[in-house]
């Protein structure tokens, strides 16, 4: 029996679990009437984006398609396998986000009955999403393997499911983060600063959209991004086996004891089948998220963490059992640990950067209380500062992973690390279904209590996001670090020597010293900072529009400040849609072209220096943005909890500032910054094969 | 004769002009007897600082000059010539200072009488250190060459002399730039914002403090940051004719006719003579900075261009006539030619990018109406978009020089980008002086017009000053990329090919992708972050000092806020320079050691990549940080000339909150880092002997 079997019977265990979430999702009380219009609101605000984006994306899919089609030397399949992994990609943030759409009013009623079951509905909303990714993912592939392994360009076409789903993660971030950050500050500045009603307050025509907005940008945008990761390492991992070569000698060490046939089936098999043992320790693992009655905010962060940690363990438990079975060498088991240990270290990294229960937050809101200068530039000191533990991590991996399995344990290093997405996806994706409950117990006039529930759940959300962030950008580095050596090889840049299994350059052009690859390195370092000013921009603009429009309706509808009136919530949503989906146009077309141009201009040596010169910034802006976005938010909320003057004082005037700089830094700029490395690197891949032709102009 | 002799020559032609300019400004008028107190003062200070600082910095350089000595591999020559190096950048360091001190005073007394008499006293008394700076540059290298150039170690030799300035220039920017900018903030928030009193009031313990900070930091920073670049690159070049090969039959292709002893000569000379083309340049350069009587803004800014294009222009040509007589390849020519142009559009670059006339600065003005949040986002955006001129210059230079001369083409394009540093430097020097004489007028309680006269000389500075800026920093990586490549060759990494001109790597080790390369990229890469951000730290923690300080003062002196006391200056210079000096140790020491630990622990391959990797990051985030603390301190100047409210209006308050955000940015953390990345490589480069023995652990 073919192996991949035991993946699919994995995804559809995983979509059966899916279902019992939805049901049991779906069966809680959906609160008062109040509650459900609110609701109501912002389910079509967000499904109308979400079809207009989706629209947007379809054309620039099939044009993309089209081109594929036509290219010689890549071929239909090409083609479909791309237009296959976009659909994927759509379908898991689609269902994910219909899923927090549908959970965050039932959030906010069940907290009205305690916090514990506040946190089941929202926890299984997440889950939904969490595991809907990997059931998409680990079936998608498992499909695409039965159907075409045998076809001589295999190899060759599942890059292209990659990139379709890249493509859509890539538009689903920059367009749903545009939004969400448009329509937040925007809500807050005219709202709370302008005219100084509190936040979420229903008067504001804004609140939908920023309701809206967390649900296309933080659960949509990053389950899209999550599932590129996912099937990107799958592909890397498998291309990295043999694309360029003959069957190396090499991987016959790595698999001890097998044919070369054999060993070449079981290097395919392997991450693939790691990922399913991952999706069977996700599903225990979001079993064991459950609190006893007397709940406190520790005991929900301890059975989150009880969640998570059991299924790495399991995962470790799991992987050791697939490299034995596969007759696989001991040391592609240390490969798989070391990606999946630094996953893990990479998240506790962010939430000591970014929680306010330790040192470097603390010192940000002390910093406020001499002014907002020193908040930004505390904050943004910190930001730099936690650039340190991922990067000395996925140092480490990548050293271990090499010297136990060559590049093939590199790759398998973030097969590794993603293994456990399913259940690290869940509790990042409850927060938003949390945060929108605590907007909508506000607006729907709920008790101080129940709002006082919600926002413990938000705090909790808050610290999960900023783990599930760090572990994103993580997986990315060694996602796209994989892809640009399965693209080096692809182009037939470098070989595999056959008895050592380490790379053989051709000499000269790919050496680091070498012209092209030093220029490509300097315009590939420019990509990150380019991409990361424009999508700022853009916020900026989307905020500006908010803004005139919340004045427009104080201005000409009559009774709105008043409450007897009530505003135009959908215009705003509207608004921001366009503005949005104009807006990402731009940064995204710039990331599928610029490696194309570089390659076809410069050449590929220059490719693979533009390449690794992206990842290089891209990874350390990426930290700096997400981390010090997420301190300055969480040294706002320090401050709010009664520290250096708590509400109201000069101190947390300044932490305010420090928060609406974070906003887009964190959510739009920094997690989109993943995504386009990912995107870069796979777009190298798919075009390999003609791209290896070029050898540049210098 | 040898033609060094011609170096000389120039170099005492230089060391007469600064003669000339410095009895000029010493015969000027110092001004009322308020005024020399208040200039007494900060001499005191400014000289008190350096005096400290050098001691510290004399012990560092007294332990590297021994560890160096005992170094088997190494020699007394090379520890010699390092404490030469240290010297040279010391004077320089101190005699452009010391001028500043003196010409301060007097621009302000020359200011009453007009506009032109004050911008001539305070460029010439800033072209004393741009001429100072190249004079000892040049006549240091000259000196080292006749005494050494027929040691069999020559090359192994002069680049200690670089580290040795080197070192100097790093304690010096960052000790400085810790110093001004924590004084510049302290004094800012505690008088203007905390107390509402002006800037530069009398009554502000801090304010000479801040002026002295002026001139450790700009002057004397800069000054010692510039002759780095300036004898670096002539090292460079000369480290790749020869270094670890046989002398190249590339090389006579390069000086066609010649014989390969003389080819070797001419290409030692080369860099030298167009150094000294560019002194004498320079010189006229200086003597073209003059204006009618009729004088405006205009004007003023006309005449420091005529002066820097007319230098760039003459240097041209000189570079042309010694290239001709040299029998060089007219290649070289355009090598040399392209980090001419190339120099010479950064600086247009960043003034686009900073100068409030042009449309980046005026939508940060613009975007400070909603708040200041939005002034930091769109500043921070306007930097890091305002990476790609200088990103993609130095790219092109790299591709036209490599492809006319080879790597020596590269060296030969730094030496020409820095060959026109006097006039440069002058014009950048100029700005401190400038505006510590504004800050004299306003303590000194002269007319209104006459700070309206200072502040227009202020405002020149400023955009001479951001001019100047990113001419260092452009310099700064040429610099770099020329001193890796001359350590790759020195430490036996990779050789030229004797036919082709080419690096030849040995293969594999240096392969773009190869593990030690990647992690090396990525250690690298973090490097640049750590530093600012605890350069950024330091002057939060200098502030806080200061801060302390002066509330300290008003508390205890009677009778201070009513001016009939006067407040303890002195005790604020010293508090900021023990302060400095301490916070600067531990980013100087990181920056020195962790090359070396690098190259021991991971081996010279890894080593070569942290080079690049530090470099890509380094140059990005230099720009970034540069550019967003200049355009932010314009966009204030804007709102202030009367835009968007004017002074007072809530606009200004979010423009002064971006103001505070860039100091630390623009003037500690950012230049820093141009004299961080040339001194990792030059300490590559000099330890090389000892590196190359080192595989490398992984």
């Amino acid at each position: 029996m073919d192996l991949v079997w035991i993946c699919i019977i994995a995804g559809l265990a995983a979509a059966g679990v899916v279902a019992f979430f939805v049901r049991y999702v779906l069966k809680q009380d959906q609160g008062s009437e109040k509650i459900k219009e609110i609701s109501a609101a912002i389910k079509e605000g967000g499904l109308a984006f979400i079809h207009r984006e989706y629209l947007t994306l379809g054309i620039v899919v099939v044009i993309i398609a089209i081109i594929l089609a036509v290219v010689p030397g890549l071929g239909w399949r090409l083609s479909v396998a791309f237009v296959f992994g976009a659909i994927c990609s759509m379908g898991a943030g689609y269902a994910g986000m219909n899923m927090a759409l549908r959970s965050n009013g039932r959030t906010c009623a069940a907290a009205q009955k305690g916090l514990n079951q506040g946190l089941r509905v929202s926890f299984r909303g997440g889950a939904v999403m969490g595991l809907t990714v990997v059931s998409i993912g680990i079936i998608g592939l498992s499909v695409l393997y039965l159907l075409w392994h045998e076809h001589q360009n295999f190899l060759f076409i599942i890059p292209a499911y990659g990139t379709g789903a890249s493509l859509v993660a890539l538009f689903a971030r920059v367009g749903g983060g545009i939004f969400t950050k448009g329509a937040d500050a925007g809500s807050d500045l005219v709202g709370k600063v302008e005219a100084g009603i509190p936040e979420d307050d229903p008067r504001n025509a804004a609140v939908i959209a920023d309701n809206v907005g967390d649900n296309v940008g933080d659960v949509c945008g990053m389950g899209a991004d999550l599932l590129e990761s996912y099937v990107e390492t799958v592909i890397a991992t498998m291309t990295l086996t043999t694309v360029g070569v003959v069957i190396a000698p090499w991987l016959t060490n790595l698999f001890p004891g097998l044919s070369t046939e054999a060993a070449l089936q079981a290097a395919w098999w392997l991450p693939l089948l790691v990922l399913a043992g991952g999706i069977v320790a996700s599903i225990i693992g979001c079993f064991l998220v459950r609190v006893g009655e007397k709940v406190d905010m520790s005991a929900l962060l301890g059975a989150l963490r009880r969640g998570t940690l059991g299924a790495t363990i399991l995962t470790a438990v799991f992987g050791f059992l697939v490299i034995y079975f596969l007759h696989a060498s001991l040391g592609l088991f240390w490969a798989m640990l070391a990606g999946l240990v630094a996953g893990a270290l990479m998240g506790e990294s962010t939430n000591y950067f970014t929680s306010y229960a330790f040192k470097p937050t603390q010192e940000i809101s002390e910093a406020s209380t001499t002014g907002a200068g020193a908040t930004i530039i505390r904050g943004f000191a910190n930001g730099l500062m936690s650039t340190w533990p991922p990067i000395v991590l996925i140092a480490l991996a990548i050293i271990v992973a090499y010297r136990f399995g060559s590049f093939y344990g590199v790759a398998l290093a973030a097969v590794g690390m993603l293994s456990t997405l399913g259940v690290t996806l869940a509790t990042d994706a409850y927060g938003p279904i949390a945060d929108n409950a605590g907007g909508i117990t506000t607006q729907a006039g709920l008790p101080e209590e129940v709002r006082e529930r919600t926002d413990a759940l938000d705090s909790l959300g808050n610290t999960t996001a900023a783990t599930g962030k760090g572990f994103a950008i993580g997986a990315a580095a060694m996602n796209s670090l994989g892809l640009i050596l399965a693209f080096a090889m692809a182009a037939g840049i470098v070989t595999i020597s056959s008895t050592t299994g380490q790379l053989e350059p051709f000499p000269e052009a790919l050496s680091l010293l070498s012209v092209p690859v030093i220029v490509g390195i300097l315009i590939g370092a420019l990509m990150p900072p380019i991409f990361c000013a424009m999508t700022m921009k853009s916020v900026g603009v989307t905020t500006s529009a908010i803004i005139e429009e919340v004045r427009r309706q104080w201005r000409e509808i009559k009774g709105l400040m008043e409450g007897t009136a009530r505003p135009e919530y959908s215009k705003c949503v509207d608004i921001a849609t366009k503005i949005a989906l104009k807006q990402m146009l731009l940064p995204s077309i710039m990331t599928i072209v610029a490696p194309v141009i570089v390659g076809v201009v410069l050449g590929k040596y220059a490719l693979a220096g533009f390449l690794i010169g992206a990842l290089a910034t891209g990874f350390i802006l990426a930290i700096t943005l997400n981390n010090a976005g997420g301190a300055w938010d969480n040294a706002k909320k320090w401050i709010e909890s009664g520290k250096f003057g708590g509400k109201g004082s000069d101190a947390h005037k300044a932490s305010v500032v420090g928060d609406t700089v974070g906003d887009p830094m964190k959510d739009t700029a920094g997690p989109s910054l993943n995504i386009m490395l990912k995107l870069m690197s796979v777009i190298s891949l798919m075009l390999a094969p003609v791209l290896m032709h070029f050898g540049g102009l210098i």
